[in-house]
Parts: structure tokens; sequence; C-alpha cells
């Protein structure tokens, strides 16, 4: 074997391990064994293994550790985001440290500063409720930090961005409750301030008004949690408003709505069909099972992943942003059909 | 004023500012606006205002970030548990990263890397359920990083811990439902090969024997899902099996049990009463409400950091460890008693 000739599928051949294996116990990854380090830098030395040299500068700067800022890991979106984003990232060889903001602007500052001082090689972000400045991200990049921003963006701001289209989610578990033939669906919506609430009650405006059914503003009410769905249902069905459907803004409003419904005598979903949103860890042991959009965090996450890690492994990083668009699917149960 | 004996409160008092304002603002702490850090910085040197040298030169080795390692974000008590973290930390002007092994013990071994990396100050550790080898941990003692662990512990190793007495709490739960009339109670255990899961169990069996009851072998199943506690109660039934008490493992269990139940017909807690455990998102909101055992995921939190904090900022770190028990809090609602 010529030396500075040896490639490291030599090496792994010698040693009857895969060529990652041995690029990793070079790289000193912390998956690989001690042992296999040993062995793999022992013959590379004794073949005079020489690395390329501007790939390993480029490799030796980085920490190999990507950081991400998250609003709440109480919920199970979010949390199903980090793990996505986990798989993905400790596959490629890169550890992955979590900054929740709490919704807190300060603490989201705080975050950037604490993953800057940890020389992250690249940040995956979904911006606090409360964020309205962003020189801490403008900072980030500033620092050669590249961004993906997953979920909640920063218009303006350029970086690549995975997000989810909400209307068109709400709009297909509308015309879900239309096709089952419900004409009188209560819509129980986030607040209008923000983008999400609207959306969602867009889109089920958008499936009502495609329909030729009625919008009527007294079924569209602002409600978005459990006890407030309960308090609602209970004023409709005292002012004896007919309605045969529900969708609600998240599960929690939705299931809510669905115990109250049942408590006054209706059965779901032979007269009253309810729909929730996000898919949480609820809709599977509510009785019925609640009808529920799954927002697909998981896949939202190993797609933010990767769009990071190309950015921050590309020899050239400067091609142009790119925004994904993830469909998220209705998860049929028996709130809305009988199984 | 007499220079080299001015303090902080001098420059306090002098702004209108309080003593741990300026003590943060020379600390440089993120918190503190840039105004007031400059306004604080000219009077300092205006006044030549003197750190103690001891113990600034200790403070600014520090990197004022601790790290947590948690097995797994999806679970509620260990989101309450990152909560109560949080708060004390950052009231302390302190910064936190996360880092989720997963309940993987090859994560774990990379969380630990990937903060030693970063140079926190001190970490929190709740150990996986498949760690063994202590090697990573006592990687950190042996570079000065002291350790706290919360709920899961690693007996033999020397360090501050939090944990919960989850014998006294199933106790507790069990003899509530004893309380309430129940006398052939089932109890769903979890894993027996897990520390948790027999203590819950003991638990249980000292509340029936101190309470003179029989403890029949054939009431307690092993069971700790939604799924298999709907399983284990039908199977019971189909046996004509009497009881007339449920006290399960988790919550999960719990609901997965009282639906059942009431699908075939018992009312709750009429006739058949249900306890779970841990007191997560979904106690509130089942029909009837759930009876549970809060586990204070929040205060083990604070606790703990407040462990930490005093570790890490002590002139003299070489007190002797400490082992802090919390105790758990049933909390009754509808499932055992009518409300």
């Amino acid at each position: 074997m010529k030396s500075g000739l040896v490639t490291i599928k030599d090496i792994a051949r010698e040693l009857n391990i895969s060529a990652s294996t041995v690029s990793r116990a070079l790289k000193n990854h912390p998956d690989i064994s001690e042992e296999t380090k040993r062995a793999v830098n022992e013959l590379a030395q004794k073949l005079n293994y020489q690395p390329n040299a501007v790939a390993l500068s480029l490799k030796q700067r980085r920490s190999h550790t990507i950081g991400v800022i998250i609003p709440e890991i109480v919920h199970y979106f979010f949390s199903s985001v980090i793990s996505g984003i986990e798989d993905v990232a400790y596959d490629a060889g890169f550890n992955v440290i979590i900054c929740q903001s709490n919704e807190r602007y300060e603490r989201e500052v705080a975050n950037a500063r604490t993953l800057l001082a940890s020389r992250v090689d690249g940040v995956l972000v979904s911006v606090s409720k409360h964020t309205e400045d962003f020189q801490h991200l403008h900072n980030l990049q500033d620092n050669n930090i590249p961004l993906v921003f997953y979920d909640r963006i920063v218009p303006g701001l350029e970086a690549d961005q995975v997000i989810i289209d909400d209307l068109d989610a709400s709009y297909r578990a509308t015309r879900h409750l239309i096709e089952t033939g419900r004409k009188r669906i209560v819509h129980f919506a986030g607040p209008q301030k923000l983008l999400i609430g609207r959306q969602r009650k867009d889109g089920y405006v958008k499936a009502l008004e495609e329909a030729g059914l009625e919008v009527d503003p007294s079924l569209i009410i602002e409600a978005d949690s459990f006890e407030k769905a309960r308090l609602a249902v209970m004023r409709l069905l005292n002012e004896k408003k007919k309605f045969d459907g529900v969708f609600a803004t998240n599960d929690l409003t939705a299931i809510g709505a669905m115990q109250t419904i049942q408590k006054r005598g209706f059965k779901i979903p032979d007269e009253i069909a309810v729909v929730g949103f996000s898919d949480g860890r609820f809709s599977g042991i509510t009785d019925p099972t609640l009808t529920s959009v799954d927002q697909h965090g998981y896949e939202m996450g190993t797609v933010a992943t990767e769009m990071l890690l190309r950015r921050i492994t590309s020899e050239n990083s400067d091609y142009p942003y790119e925004t994904r668009v993830l469909n998220a699917d209705l998860i049929v149960r028996g709130s809305s059909v009988f199984l």
C-alpha cells in the first residue's frame, strides 16, 4: 500500500469494520468504543493515513453539537419535534442541547447567548409568542451560526424554515365533518391575534363556504382550553342553539366540549361529531377516541435537522434559503364516525 | 467616601437600584439592561470600587450555565422538573441547557461529554433505565463539576440527591381506598425488576396488611399501560373476580382501567373506586376526574437546583453530601369519592 494514498476504506477493509465507523473513530466520536478508536488510530498511523487537510480543518472547527430553542417542552407536539431532531442529529454524529424559552422573550435571548457560548454548529429555533425583537437571532447568524426555524417562523429573517399548512389542515378537518353530513358546525377558535388562530378559523370558513353552508358568526367562539370549551358548550345548549358538529382549535378544547355534550345527554358521534387539532397524547384515551389533526412533530424535527446539517456540512453554504411546508393529516377516530 | 471601602450597597444607594442589580450588572448578567450596566460600571470606576478579588476570580471561571440530563422530556413529570430547575436557575442568574438521554445509555454518555464541552458549572442528572456503568458521571466529577441526582439515583455514587418516597406515596394511596370502605383492591403494578415498581407494590401490600385485609396475589397484576389495563380489567371481569378498588402504578393505566370498568356497566366511584399515580395532565380531564399521587416534579426541580447552586457557589464545597426525600401528596378527585 502506497503511503499518502491510503483511504478510510483501506483501513475499514483491513479491520473488517465499516468506513463510517473508521471515519467516526478518527473524529473521536462518542459512539465508537475506545478499543475501536485505538485500533483505527494505530493502523492509520502505521499506514501513514493522511486525511484531506481542508476537510479535516473544517471538521475540527466544529463542536458537532446543535442547539435547539423550544418554546414549551411540556407540549406533546414540541417534545415530538425534539425526538425527530435528536434521531437525525445523533445518527449523523451530532449531539443536541436544548434550551427552553418557556414563551418568555428574555429567556429566549439568554438561550441564544448560552448556545453561542457553547459553540454550537447551528441552531433550530421556534420563537416564543412574545418575541418581537430578533437581534439575538441576527447575532447568531452574525457569528456564522446557521439557523433553521421550525413551526413558528420570523417573517423577514433570512433562514431555512419548516412549517405546517394550518389553514389547509383546518379546511380538511372541517370538510371531514361536512362529509359526515354535519351542517351546523361550531368552531372553538384560538386567539385571533395569533396567526395560528386566524389560519385555523380561515380553514374552517373556507370549507363551509365551499360546501355552500352558512357561516354563522354565533357558532364561532374564541375558546381554546378544556374549561372554556365546557362553559361555551353549556351556554350554547342553554341558549338552545342547534349544532351537530364541533371543530376545536386544539385537543383539550375538543375534549372539554365532548364531556359537556355527553353529560347533557347527547351522543357522540351520533348526534354531535367532534374534531380536535394537534393529535397529542389525549386523543387515544377519550371515550370515544378523538378525531384530530396529526401535525407530524417528529417529521418536522427530522426535516428541520436535515436542513440544518446540510447548511453546517456543505462546503459552500451560500445556496438560497428554503421553506418547507409539511402537510398535516386528519386521523379519523370515534368522535366523528362509528368505528 | 473612602476609596477601596466602597461596597455594592454604596453603588446601589447612589443609583437608587437594588444591590443585587448592581451585583448582576458587574457580572455582566444578561437580564440587566446595557444602560444599567453602563451606569453601574461608570460609577464603580469613579468610586474606585474594588471587588473581593478571590470571590471575583472564582466567579469569572464560571460559565453561569447548568446542565440537565433528563431521561424523557415527553413525560409530564420530567417537564415539570425542568420548569422548577429553570425558575430557580434563571432567578439566580444561571442559564440552563438540557440534554435528553431518551432512556439510552449511549446518549447519556454523549450528553455528559457535551455538557463537559459546554463548560457547565454543574449537572442535574436522572439516569436512564439502562445505565449500569457510571464512568461518564464519575468523569464529570473528576472535572470538578458537581452533580445532583434527582428522581433516579445511583447507589454508591457520592453526590447530593433528591428523591420521592414512592413506598410511602403508594401506601397512602392504598390506605385512602381502604378508608372509603374498599376491601378487594386490584393493584396494576409496574415492572418488578425496577425499584420504582417494587416500591409501589410494597406500599400497597403494607397498607392492606396494616388494615388486616387479605393480600390476594391474583389481584396483583403487572400492567403499566392504558392498553394493558384494558385487557387486564376485561380478564378480571370475565373471570368474575370480585373487586371494588383499583390502585394503578400510573395514570394512563388507571384511565385504561376506568374506561373498561365503565364500558362493562360498573359505576365509578360507586361500585369500583380507582386511584392512579403521578398526577399528570390526564387526571383532570377524565370523567370522573382521577384521584392520583402528585409527585411534585416542580418542587423536585427547585430543590435539586438549590442544592446544586449551593455546591457551585460555596467557597468551600467540601461539606457532606445530602439526600432529600420529598413527600408526594394524594390528590383526591371523583374516581374515588363523590365530589
